[in-house]
Parts: structure tokens; C-alpha cells; sequence
């Protein structure tokens, strides 16, 4: 049976793109419309759209949105112009790789296309459309793939959230989530707060309730009592960047609760597309980690929560190590251990 | 060199118990005075006082003002309804047995006075007085064993508040700290914000702000990216409760965080007085789990933070298993490993 999510975080509409605002949860479920490519700048970079496969598609439609404006330029300025916006556009947010692979995809085009300015703009709007329908089918394969590994009944962790809402609209980690809740009403999910930006509190439980999937909410530190109880049977959690040796980087607090499914002999699942896998890199040593504004630790909904002259650190990311890793969901199937072997026979297969 | 602290958390004064309101942490520092019995009974439970050593004496000065207005009862009414009374007072709150070992204390002079009514009053305000004035000391001694095995120039990792503002003026964890930095200026402390209620945020960033210690407020996940880093050299905490066999009982993700220290291999220390310890129980599986009310992890200053329709559970604390404590600091010196033995010993030295 195939489940039929409500939600659809972004979309290309004639000539610009629509987007839920993210920044509203849970008050509002509302659409932004972006039509210029600093306005996409800016809604990235402020997490209007979050979650490493939808901003990589926002990336995509942001090109599209510099290319209309500068349209109007005879091509052998526009090239390098278009370019420089993209390499602007890639530089939003550092983390999530698939930002950077979505923007290189459209500079590919920029680079090789044979047409003229107003054929490159309907050449770049019309990958980017393609992506899109890209990632809901990818989804909903590494979702198929990930439901092949959740028990019956069984109860799912998961920190911040690779939803619906990370993604086009069917979603990474909870794409295993809703592909096993399809065949198996009796799942049910715990999803972390995650602070401090609270995306779990904020949109997970969000995009669940409107799906109509039972969804418990708890604090970040809370996962290790709830694993001793037996109450936890698997953790997947989705990831903004994977190394060639599996080490993945993913929302601060991550790798804590790895740590935790390890302590009680949990499995523990990232499910991400090929795309968030940057081969370029070896271990997560080499992942640079996003330093976040101040505000986001002491101020929760403008009012501070702790004392003034405390120091502050805020790491966006943290790197699960891949000895952590039960497996690795993709859309070509659940890569396992010894990652580098499997990631470099995945990609070798998939350039035959 | 001894730290002088600027926080006297609890204080009987005349015929009322003046506290700090802790509830309006970080925002305001202001005392209000109780002066009935049901009043401290609602102060303990809604933790306008709490920290497992401070609501202990809170529970000694509530059974002073029930004997206050009782006191015109004859004897043989008194005694019983004092009694009943002072059981209703140490079920305030179930968790932490401070609470449940100061009321005992002060039910031995209910049961074994000679004097009249009067007399029984005055002797339960002179025990309450007494038992804060032990606090204090017993928290510097506390401080002082564990200065000891705190490295120069350390970075110490607390989780919720044992601090000055959980006893009744210096601090069981953070009495450690302030020991330590008494003489080493370089000593620093990294706070867990500790949701849901937050009193590392609230709480600790206050105190050790208002003593001039520098402290760094991190959200709860990050604790193991800190660690991983080699930003962390060890970890104090309170307790609550602690079974003979060294399992604590601690605030929400204590455990959480000894399992990532463990991971790390950090040291792990719990800082309490022996009156924290219940040598009636065997394990830490036989320590009363409080559950508080939903509210607190759905709403933050008032405000919903996640989707309607979400299911909570919120356990208010969680129990670190024996085997994950590097050693316990109490103002006997440091129990270590094996605890069964250490404990019986130190409470058999005792009663000699």
C-alpha cells in the first residue's frame, strides 16, 4: 500500500517558487511565495525552508530565479554572471551537501548548454522541476527500502526532522516512517524536541499529526530512558552530509543519541539519497560544521531563557561516527558496513 | 582558600521559612516567605523550591509551621496530627529522599520529645536551623573532597542544578566547582540547559554568573560534540536519590550524559550528601520515578512549542546505572567502585 502524505514543502509555479514557511511552525502551515534569487538567498540562510534535500532544491529554483533576472544580458555575460550568483547561492548554508550537488547540477547546464539565454533559463527551470519529482520518487524508495527493516509495531526514534518538510514531500527518515505505517498502522514514532531550534517539537510533530501517524514527543535528553524501558526499537534520523567512510553529519544532538542506541544494542539508521554521500571526503573530520547565531540557545520564542554573560557555542551539526551506523537507506537499498567498500561499490555501480 | 557564594537559597526566620522563588529564574531573584503548612507543601511541589538538599530543609521548616498551628492542641491531639501532617509534607514531591530523611528527622522529635507542645515547637525550629547550618558545612566538605580530583584549568560539565539554589547556600555539584575555582581562577563549567523545565538554562547560569565562574549554557544534545572535541574534562552532578548499590536517581538526561561520558571516557561523578543515599534499596529500579505534568515539555514560558495532538511522557528523572559513576563525592570523602561495599562501610563507620 503506498501512503499518501498531505504535505508539500516546495514547488516550482510558472516563475517562481512556492514554499512553506518553516519559521511559523507549529502556529502557522502557511505558503511564501520567493520570486528573486537574494529573497532565496535569504530563505535558506534563515531556514524559511530547511532539511538538506529541500534546500538543495530551493538552491535549484534559486538559480532559475538569478537566470530570469539576468536574462536579459547577451549570453557571454550571463554565463559567468549566472555562475558567480550560483557559487552565492551554494554558499548559504555549509553543512548539507546537497545544496552544493543540487546548484552544481544547474551549473552543469549553465556550462554546456547549447542554447541561447532565454533556452538556458527554461533549460535550468526545467531540471529543477525535475528534481523535484526527483526527490519525492527517491523518497519514496529509500522509504520502501527503510520500512524493509522496521519491525512490526515496532517504535521509531528520531531527531530533528527529515520529513515531508526536509525534503519535496514525502521525506527521508520519516519516509521510512509513512512506507512502514502504510503496511502497519501499529508504528508509531518518538521524535526528539531537538534544541535548539526544536525542529522535532516544531515540524516533526507537525507533519506526523497531519498525516495522522501517532507521534510521541519528548526532550533531547530524555532517549536513553525510554531506550532502557525497551520502549525504543529502532532510531533513523536523516543526514546533511555523508563521508565516503559513512561518518554523517546531522543535526546537533545526533550523534548523542547514537551513542545512546549503541549503549542498549539499538539499531541505528541514517536514511538519506546518494546525494547527501559526498565521495569528495573521507571521514566526517572533514565536514564543516555550521556555527549558528547565539540567539537560537539562550532565546526561545524572543524571550531568554538564561542569564546574561553566559558564553555560548552553537554547533548546527554534529558527525555520528560510522561505527554507529547500523545502515545507511538509500534509493538504490540499505548500504551496510564497511562503508567505504559499499558507498564505492554503490557509486562505481551507478557510473556503469 | 574558600569561595565565598552571594546565595543563601532557604532560611528560617523568626516563625516563616524565606525562600528564593525559584520559579521566576532567570528574570527576577527575589525571596517570598512561607508561613503555613500547606503553603510549603505547594512551594515544594511546584518547585518554587527545589534541588533535592533544599526542599529537605524545606520539608524540616514545613513541619515546623504545621507544629506552629497546631500549638494549641493538647499533647496527645498534637502529636498524632504533627505526624500526619509531616507525612503529608514529605509527599510532596516522591523522587528525591532528602525530602523524606529531613521530615524523619524531624518525626524522631515529634515521637521521642519530653517536653510539652511549646517545647516540641521550639525543638523542630532549633532542628530545622541545625540541619541548615549542616548543609552548608557538609556541602563545603562535599566541595573540598571533590576539588580534589578536579584537574587544573578543567572544564567540568554539570546537568541540571546542584547548586547553591538546589541546597541551602553553596552547592553539592557546584559546590565542587566552587571549591575547585577557589583556587584555580582557570576552572570553567559547561551547563546542560536541561529540558523540560530547564534549570540548567534558568538555574545555573544565574548562580554561577551571579559567583563569577564562567559558565557556557549548551542545549542538552550537545554534550557529546563537546566531549568528542576533548572540550570536556569531567562531569559533576547532583542526585536524588542513590540505591546502596550506587545507582543515582537525577534530574531528566543525567543519563544520557554518563552514557556519552563513558563513551568518551570521561570521568562521571555524582556529588551528594549522605542523606541522599537510601540504603533500604537495593538498585536504582526501585527509586519512585516522578512524572510531571505535560505542560512542561509542550510549553515553554507559556507558550506551545509542537502540534496539537501529540502525546507526551515526562518522566522527571532518570536513574544512572552504578557501573557509569567514576566515583561519589560526599562529605565523607569519595566512594568508588565497588559501591555495594563502599556504601555499607561508610554507613557502618558512621554509626559506630
Amino acid at each position: 500500500m503506498e501512503f499518501k502524505s498531505k504535505i508539500r514543502t516546495i514547488q516550482w509555479v510558472d516563475t517562481y517558487s512556492r514554499m512553506v514557511n518553516q519559521t511559523l511552525f507549529p502556529y502557522e502551515f502557511k505558503y511564501v511565495d520567493i520570486k528573486d534569487g537574494e529573497s532565496m538567498y535569504r530563505a535558506i540562510k534563515d531556514m524559511i525552508v530547511r532539511g538538506a534535500p529541500a534546500i538543495g532544491i530551493a538552491g535549484a529554483h534559486g538559480v532559475v530565479l538569478y537566470a530570469q533576472e539576468l536574462q536579459s544580458l547577451p549570453k557571454e555575460e550571463f554565463i559567468p554572471k549566472l555562475l558567480e550568483k550560483a557559487d552565492y547561492m551554494a554558499s548559504s548554508r555549509p553543512t548539507a551537501v546537497n545544496l552544493m550537488w543540487a546548484v552544481k547540477k544547474q551549473k552543469d547546464i549553465i556550462l554546456n548548454s547549447k542554447s541561447d539565454v532565454k533556452g538556458i533559463v527554461e533549460e535550468l527551470k526545467q531540471n529543477a522541476i525535475k528534481l523535484e519529482n526527483e526527490d519525492i520518487e527517491i523518497n519514496k524508495r529509500i522509504g520502501d527500502f527503510g520500512a524493509q527493516v522496521v519491525p512490526k509495531g515496532a517504535t521509531i526514534l528520531t531527531h530533528c526532522n527529515a520529513g515531508a518538510l526536509a525534503t519535496v514531500g514525502y521525506g527521508t527518515a520519516l519516509g521510512v516512517v509513512r512506507s512502514a505505517f502504510a503496511n502497519d498502522p501499529t508504528i508509531q514514532v518518538f521524535a526528539d524536541e531537538t534544541r535548539p531550534r526544536q525542529q522535532g517539537a516544531r515540524i516533526t510533530t507537525l507533519e506526523l499529526t497531519m498525516d495522522g501517524i501517532p507521534t510521541t514527543l519528548i526532550t533531547d535528553g530524555m532517549c536513553s530512558y525510554f531506550m532502557k524501558k525497551g520502549m525504543i526499537d529502532m532510531v533513523v534520523v536523516g543526514a546533511d552530509r555523508i563521508a565516503a567512510n559513512g561518518d554523517s553529519a546531522n543535526k546537533i544532538g545526533t550523534y548523542t543519541v547514537a551513542i545512546a542506541a549503541k549503549y542498549h544494542n539499538i539499531p541505528f539508521y541514517i536514511a538519506a539519497p546518494l546525494s547527501t554521500i559526498d565521495i569528495s571526503i573521507k571521514s566526517g573530520d572533514e565536514i564543516p560544521i555550521e556555527e549558528r547565531s547565539h540567539d537560537e540557545v539562550t532565546h526561545i520564542n524572543g524571550k531568554a531563557i538564561c542569564a546574561d554573560g553566559v558564553n555560548i557555542i552553537n554547533p548546527g551539526f554534529d558527525v555520528t561516527p560510522h561505527e554507529l551506523i547500523t545502515g545507511i537507506i538509500t534509493e538504490k537499498g540499505i548500504l551496510k558496513p564497511d562503508y567505504e567498500k559499499s558507498i564505492l561499490n554503490c557509486f562505481e555501480k551507478l557510473s556503469l
